[in-house]
């Protein structure tokens, strides 16, 4: 039998994997840090140490493990709260996409990089990983105040830009990149989105009392399973990334959520599953390629422009909130995690680039999301004596939903 | 990139499988038949349209769904209970695990097939799937009569056989089988059991609360699964069987899964992976072959076997408590399902059996358990008037716990 599929040794990868995901995970909880720096530690250790065999096998359960992730993450997102999100997060959203991405795409043109590379780079650099955020404003008490809501609204709105990018990138991947692909591209994405936006949103809606009168064991959550592995197929088939397919298909349940408790049911499939993402996401950083002094720099250039784009892009966008929330939610924006790893990665899979600049991506991603948080903890300690006491909502703003 | 191993086609797939095993467990549950046979047929539906590329990934995703269901039923299973089952049921287990395997072994080796292929084929005949009677027996009401009792406990210590013969099988699959190997692989399945069952169960009994002082989010749900994955791992490289590893996991935390509502977070993991364990192993089923006249006739013989030797050695065993509870415990042990499959799987991949005798397992599967059912409801019927009022437990015997 292949080596690469003996199930022995596939087994005892999977238990590695897992077992040094989990310590990296209670390890970075404990130290009061994102248990997902952990898990893509563990990766990189597992990797410098040769602890496991390379199998691609190992990347179909990251794969699941990543479809299962945007689909929590589009569970957990309303399609009604997106269009009250009003202005301000529209904004946030856009500009905040826009600095960072023309950042990345100029440093890398700078450097003589072709234009898909440059465009790749400018889209990792554009998702914000905003599970950090909220978890640290929520700790702080503040998860109600204003700039929460509109970092949680500008969020999912980057969140849905990025796929489309993404689709760009996975669609164009095998070329070189014309301005007329990535308009038909990025035309297929929104059109895309947009109708199961809209259909998958009312089906749900209109059709789900359906799924009751199912025999099946567990139908409302089998269903949403089975709708999610469907669009992920349809979406990657039409050559937009998986992902979108999975998120939307989340947003679609997000109405209906709570009557069948999708939310929690899915909650033992992600622990299962989603570490494995991040772990071997973590085995691909080339520890040897990162730390050359050249590609440090670079990696360094890349982090630095990552966190000025989002503090002047999202910064200038909220400043009609005042300078202090506006600061908020610049910094509470930078953290980049899941969906500017996926973009590496699905550079470094169609060969696009190499692993120079994919580990630079993973160092831009993990050190984004250490440095959110003191400083966060910071402006808040700044501002306020009491950083405990919650922030009153600014009048006539409704109160976040998520 | 490998067709085998290209994503968009491997979702696809996925999808593909995962709608029809659906599908086909709905259809089954309308007809009030098992949901399992619905899902076998669904892969024997793909494999006969060539829906499906065939790939390694799929077998992967099989097996981690297959370490899910034994780890499920794992967590079923009391050490406790099993110990105070008493002598009917254990009785009822070794008797009902000798007489098919004796049958299935002699009709092999009198058809001249090594001794090895003779084992294998008398394995699995030897398991149990007890999933469908349980069912069928609570549904009329009678499930913590006494017959039940004894076809419960006997079901798992059958589980234990057959997971300790599969080992044996797995071990000596590389050669032929001497004696002294069966002995040797025999003496270690069993002392890795008894060792994991009585440390495990300690170990969760005794430390398991220290789980709630970690800071890892679901601890003790993560804990058991890693558990889970090593012990199957460590089977597998004991060259057991990684499912007695997953089995026994499983029954370690057994005595704390009230505590951590461990069984009902293993359940959304068991509905997304359980059903392509079912829809892979239809697929790995040649009609062509099956539907040959002399396949067929072997297929058919081998069947009745596995029928006469669970009601004649489990009827025989329980006789002491009356012909009709005597043959309703003959009755209720003939479905064989997951186990028996198991067991033909492994003999394929190691390549000790071909397409026919794979076959053959695979349809001895589906029609004991297809049959069973309705035997049961008709024995019940002729004997009571009443099948709905619940029969009283005999004196001095416990309750069911399952």
């Amino acid at each position: 039998m292949d080596p690469e599929l003996d199930i022995s040794r596939i087994l005892l990868d999977l238990f590695l994997m897992y077992a040094l995901a989990t310590l990296g995970s209670e390890v970075f909880q404990r130290l009061k840090q994102p248990a997902v720096v952990g898990e893509l530690l563990a990766g990189i250790l597992i990797a410098g140490l040769a602890l496991t065999i390379r199998s691609p096998v190992y990347d179909v359960v990251a794969e699941i493990g990543l479809i299962v992730l945007l689909f929590t993450v589009g569970l957990e997102t309303r399609f009604s709260s997106i269009l009250q999100v009003g202005r301000t997060a529209t904004l946030v959203a856009v500009i905040g996409v826009i600095v960072p991405f023309l950042l990345g795409y100029g440093v890398m043109a700078a450097a003589g990089q072709s234009s898909l590379q440059a465009f790749l780079l400018g889209s990792a650099l554009t998702a914000t990983s905003v599970g950090i955020t909220a978890r640290v404003l929520s700790d702080l008490g503040v998860a109600r105040a204003p700039e929460t809501c509109v970092i949680l609204g500008a969020a999912v709105i980057d969140d849905i830009i990025a796929l489309i990018l993404l689709s760009v990138v996975s669609g164009a991947g095998r070329g070189s990149l014309y301005v007329t692909d990535v308009a038909i591209l990025a035309a297929a994405a929104i059109a895309f989105t947009v109708f199961v936006a809209l259909v998958g949103t009312r089906a749900t809606r209109r059709y789900g009392s359906l799924l009751e009168k199912l025999h099946l064991h567990d139908a409302p959550f089998v269903t949403a399973l089975l709708i999610c592995l469907g669009l992920s197929a349809a979406a990657s088939l039409l050559h937009l990334s998986a992902l979108i397919g999975a998120f939307l298909a989340g947003m679609a349940f997000a109405e209906t959520q709570d009557r069948y408790a999708l939310e929690e049911r899915i909650q033992p499939i992600y622990a299962f599953l989603v570490p494995f993402f991040f772990v071997v996401m973590g085995t691909k950083v080339d520890l040897g390629t990162l730390l050359k002094p050249d590609i440090l720099s670079l990696a360094l250039v890349i982090t630095l422009l990552a966190m000025v784009g989002k503090v002047v892009g999202c910064g200038l966008a909220a400043m009609r909130m005042g300078r202090f929330r506006a600061s908020i939610v610049g910094v509470g924006m930078m953290p980049r995690g899941e969906m500017g790893i996926v973009v590496a990665l699905v550079g470094l899979r169609l060969g696009l680039i190499g692993d120079d600049i994919y580990g630079t991506i993973i160092f831009m991603a993990l050190v984004t999301t250490l440095v959110t948080p003191p400083l966060l903890k910071l402006l808040y300690h700044r501002a306020k004596p009491t950083p405990s006491a919650p922030t009153p909502a600014l009048e006539g703003q409704p109160a976040c939903e998520r």
